[in-house]
């Protein structure tokens, strides 16, 4: 028998969290993150469901109804989202959706539905870039969004290339995703609305435009004692007054009539990152989102001039370069509308990049659930959800996938 | 027979080089440092020296004369420097020094130099600080500055702890010192002071008073997409404009009628140092130096002043913790006035934290001898001196042998 969901979701609760802060370090091509796929594949078996794998290590489990002789195939409907996390991140961005799948499926086996409709359940990989910087890799492959020329040569931070840790999944027609029609990702909402609104479950309406631009500053290394202060070419002052900058213009973005927007200095590497050495380089990303394109263009555009700006008046170099950009994305309004029909959930559009956007961007109509997060907070270990609410979330994707695969 | 000056340069060149940047990674106890010291011993023993090395891998190789009959011990003339490197550092910093006193011994010899007195040849360990975060630590363990239960539990970058890879050495009589009485100290200048004034040589006045100070910043780790620029408590801010602070009081300072400063952030651990996540800490370290303890303090206080208040307009906070502060030394006028008779080489301040400045302090009268830089670079790939001006300092250091053991 399955286990429910909240018997999976103890199960879980280990799997790579740090003693020291309680976040989880669930990193692609890593122990505890080969454990959550192991699991995924127990999870599967335990219910008869028929496991897909491709290269990369994307997981889809299918439950495929009896083939009615002489009806050709129809496309299923796949739920799910991923098991693997940020650095230091919390229990629920992933896993809730994934976890929610399984619970879903079980939901409508004591119904008593028969799906007229094969359902898959996905766990896409490296959905958070986490190890090699691009988001959403596993279904940006999967899908065909990005050649696998384009991302093979990817390096993670010890040097090691996306190639030389995996193969080339198969896409579209040959892939994981050839019997798949429409998507429905459950979530952790990250922000505070569903709070607001005093409601259990909303649907995304749509993701902003968002992107990762790498900042490479490069001065001239230099004793920290002897060197002048005015005869130094100091990278860490550049970037210092470039993170500055970042916030500004985010704040101006989101200040302005029509734009909001969002600039973050998350991740910087130094070279050579000593105490009593003048730095010869900084490298730093910037993560920027706003609610359109020419927000986010404007905003970003900003940013590298002020950059530039101060980079003239510290004898320092700065260039940027675009590693990921994502435009817009709406998700499916007759999608929405099946699955909200009678409930009347808020409709939210997020900040935040998913594996949804990735797979409606690439013709499969797409829905986003989300579940309400007291705290607000994600990629952290202060990321929370309710039970109550968890259980909540999947009443309402048992809900949409008996409208959906019924 | 010993090798010449040329040859020995020669033969460290290749040790511990990066290929990529040209710099050098000499940290102790690591393979490219213990080469050297193995080189080190190699020197010794092809000169007849006798070796002594204590628990911590501090070495001193001795030339001693033969006893006079009837006569008690007198102490001997150390000098030499140190063989490790900052993370990319140059070629001369610290080597110098020990080949210089190999090739001045070579020269004594060539003279047929009796000495009076034992000469010394030191190469102290971790000079830099590159490791362990407290410069000069072989020198201040020798000399009984620092105690070893105050040191035994630094960790470096990777969580290991100074006890676990290394003993406690012996200090003052039971030590490599016992036997010292001076200590002369040559090493490339870190400056442009000698190019300046057209001296391939110059000699050392004192060591302006400086510390290493961490500054440890906490905020909340946040989703970088969903959180809402006025949501957050980004540490990343708080650290940024600390870096501007710091520079901005050096500048101050050294603009100031009666200081001058350098303050610099060259080293800074971010947690959980993800893309798209608002960090949960940022750990930087401040290098500060001035000519003066009051102008010391007063710039270290105003740059701590400045974090906490952006600290609190971030909602972050920062605990500031002194790791080493070192206070001004003057080096033996009598010692310097013997070794530069006749010779009106330049005195010279330095910024720079030496072993001679630990000795100094721990009453081993010291001086030291600077060699021409044409770059000033140093702390760098870029560091450098020319042959003809390193084999004035091998005689400039014979000279002063000559003097202070003749």
């Amino acid at each position: 028998m399955a286990d429910g969901f909240e018997q999976m979701w103890s199960d879980l609760a280990p799997v790579g969290r740090s003693a020291a802060t309680g976040g989880y370090f669930r990193q692609p091509w890593d122990s505890a993150e080969e454990e959550l796929r192991a699991w995924f594949a127990e999870q599967a078996a335990a219910r008869g469901l028929v496991l897909e794998t491709d290269a990369l290590g994307n997981q889809v489990a299918w439950w495929r109804p009896e083939p009615v002789p002489g009806q050709t195939e129809i496309l299923g409907v796949l739920t799910g989202s991923h098991l693997d996390s940020v650095l230091d991140g919390g229990a629920y961005d992933g896993p809730l959706g994934v976890v929610s799948a399984f619970a879903a499926v079980d939901r409508l086996r004591e119904r008593g539905v028969e799906p007229g409709r094969a359902i898959g359940i996905s766990a896409f990989r490296e959905e958070e870039g986490s190890r090699f910087g691009l988001a959403c890799l596993g279904s940006r492959l999967a899908s065909g969004s990005v050649a696998w020329a384009d991302v093979e040569g990817l390096r993670d931070r010890k040097g090691v290339a996306l190639g030389d840790v995996t193969g080339e999944p198969d896409a579209g027609a040959g892939g994981v995703l050839a019997d798949v029609g429409c998507f429905v990702e459950l979530h952790v909402e990250q922000g505070r609305a569903l709070v607001d609104r005093g409601a259990p479950v909303g649907l995304a309406s749509g993701i902003w435009p968002h992107g990762r631009w790498r900042f490479d500053f490069t001065g001239r290394a230099d004793h920290a004692g002897t060197t002048r202060m005015e005869d130094r070419a100091d990278p860490m002052l550049t970037y210092a007054m470039t993170v500055l900058a970042a916030n500004k213009q985010a704040r101006l973005t989101t200040g302005s009539t029509d734009g909001e927007g969002r600039a973050t200095f998350g991740r910087v590497d130094v070279r050579p990152n000593g105490t009593n050495a003048v730095p010869s380089a900084v490298t730093a990303w910037l993560d920027a989102r706003a609610d359109s394109d020419e927000a986010l263009q404007a905003m970003v555009a900003a940013i590298e001039r002020q950059a530039g700006d101060r980079a003239g008046r510290d004898r320092t170099e700065v260039v940027v370069t675009a590693e990921s950009v994502s435009g817009p994305v709406e998700f499916s309004p007759d999608l929405a509308a099946r699955i909200n029909a009678g409930r009347d959930w808020p409709v939210l559009p997020t900040q935040a990049g998913h594996d949804a956007g990735i797979l409606s961007a690439a013709g499969h109509p797409s829905a986003m659930l989300f579940v309400r997060n007291p705290t607000g907070v994600s990629h952290s270990p202060a990321e929370s959800a309710e039970m109550a609410d968890c259980l909540a979330g999947v009443e309402a994707l048992a809900d949409a996938l008996t409208e959906l695969a019924g």
